[in-house]
């Protein structure tokens, strides 16, 4: 049964030197899911305030997301502010709100246990642990995390990837993790933690896909208006995830296919701000991409 | 007749966080004419001082590139001093001692100015120009710049572009000469000043190869051991310009290969300080490394 997601949703507060929106949807499930709902069936597990429009719900349930995991608790919504400089490469974040995202507890319903496979994207690693006690047998499970886990729960953070068999990271975040500037070696060390893949995000120069001793290096798209990154990484999970899960294949094939899948679901990410570029894509448009992936990252071989 | 090269030959000084060297053979056409010789022959313009070995001249020799536009000129050899950080992307210049390379006004031996293909190394682009007006029929020229020269000499630069055919610029500097930090836009102003192929170089990023409104991702090697950049830009475009002057061959097929073959030559120079690694290179080596590019960005169509 299908792919599981636990994470936030929230709203977005952003500004970029293009723009800004505010009080928009956002949160890791949120990008997450809706990227993935282009490739299989997700299930979404997340906690919402009562100020959270039916709306926004509503989408979820048209991009065929199972929303019976998604809590409405007395409360506020997670709210999250930042911005962006002229690269856009990294959020400056302004103001954190948790509200009801304090205290969490994930808890799944029945239907949900039997996930084959599980996607913890950014969340306390104590809660990712927990999530993991309660799916039964998952056939695959990766792992999402930032440097702020990094930083202030680094032991249970060494704990729960010994569950998982890929994880997501930036780059700067991977040296951070293993304390080794070269990546190759961060991905080896990264390894010896329990994930067999590594999956090293570039932001605009691509991702590292590191697997059973080979390496993958897919190119981002050279997009010519990019209005705001907000979400770009959890969008290639679910592009990556949602390809994987589709298949249920865990060939190196596939997860390099996948790699790309997921690039090419950040980079129309990318191109608006909150969901409002992947909230209807059509699977055509998506192909085609791929196919300028393809075009993008083609040479011939020597005579 | 072959592939014409006008730069720097120099002394080096070099700390990085894995060692250090001093005095070591440097220089933009030092590094380009070496990287080149593995594909083509190659002609030097260069001044060197009285103090300038003659072990250097018998290396460049040995490597068959033509030194008779090698002058050597009263006083001492340009001397560069630089260092690195652990993320090994951007050189500090600790000292730059002109010497020779302030008063050198290139002169080209009768038997260079038949040359098919010129690449101006990074020199002011007033003598990138002169040496344009000593060059007959040149089916192709290729110039390589940088931030001192686009902020102390930008009219004189941009005038020599409009007789380039293809730019060899690093991402910053391409956002610095245009103004414009997105690079698919600034490939594009380039355009307008005259080369039609743009080859942005983004270090460990890998390269962007702008060319017939198209874009060609070719990624960088991940190397576990990096030790020493300095040179890698050069030794990248000897490899590029070395192998279209082998092939003579200007299609956007041979562009992307020669992009891919550039970044093979540079994968290696970072291996070691100097052009060490560079200095002896089998070409059976070369062209493995080639295949290993082929598998780093390789990914299947979809079905």
């Amino acid at each position: 049964m299908g792919l599981l997601v636990v994470g936030s949703v929230a709203f977005d507060s952003v500004k970029t030197p293009f723009g800004e929106a505010e009080d928009v949807l956002g949160g890791s499930a949120t990008y997450f899911s809706t990227s993935a709902s282009y490739f299989t069936d997700v299930s979404l597990v997340a906690v919402v305030g009562e100020d959270f429009p039916k709306k926004h719900i509503d989408f979820l349930k048209l991009r065929n997301i199972d929303t019976r995991g998604l809590v409405t608790a007395p409360g506020k919504t997670f709210r999250w502010k930042g911005q962006y400089g002229f690269d856009l490469n990294e959020a400056q974040t302004l103001d954190t709100q948790l509200n009801v995202f304090e205290t969490f507890k994930p808890d799944l319903p029945e239907e949900y246990r039997g996930a084959d496979i599980v996607f913890l994207a950014n969340i306390d690693p104590d809660l990712q642990r927990e999530v993991l006690t309660q799916v039964k047998d998952p056939k695959l499970v990766a792992l999402d995390t930032m440097n702020f886990w990094i930083e202030g729960k680094r032991d249970s953070l060494i704990k729960t990837l010994s569950q998982v068999d890929i994880l997501f990271i930036n780059d700067s975040e991977a040296r951070q993790l293993t304390g080794m500037p070269n990546l190759v070696k961060a991905a080896r060390e990264i390894n010896s933690y329990g994930p067999r893949t590594i999956v090293i995000k570039r932001g605009e120069y691509g991702v590292l896909l590191f697997h059973g001793g080979s390496v993958f290096a897919a190119p981002a798209y050279p997009l010519e208006d990019v209005f705001d990154p907000t979400g770009a990484g959890d969008t290639f999970g679910g592009g990556f995830m949602g390809f994987i899960a589709n298949s249920m294949d865990f060939s190196e094939s596939t997860l390099r296919q996948a790699t790309v899948m997921g690039s090419v679901m950040a980079s129309y990410n990318v191109e608006d701000f909150s969901l409002n570029r992947i909230r209807d894509l059509d699977y055509k448009e998506i192909e085609a991409r791929f196919r300028e992936f393809k075009k993008l990252a083609h040479f011939d071989d020597l005579d």
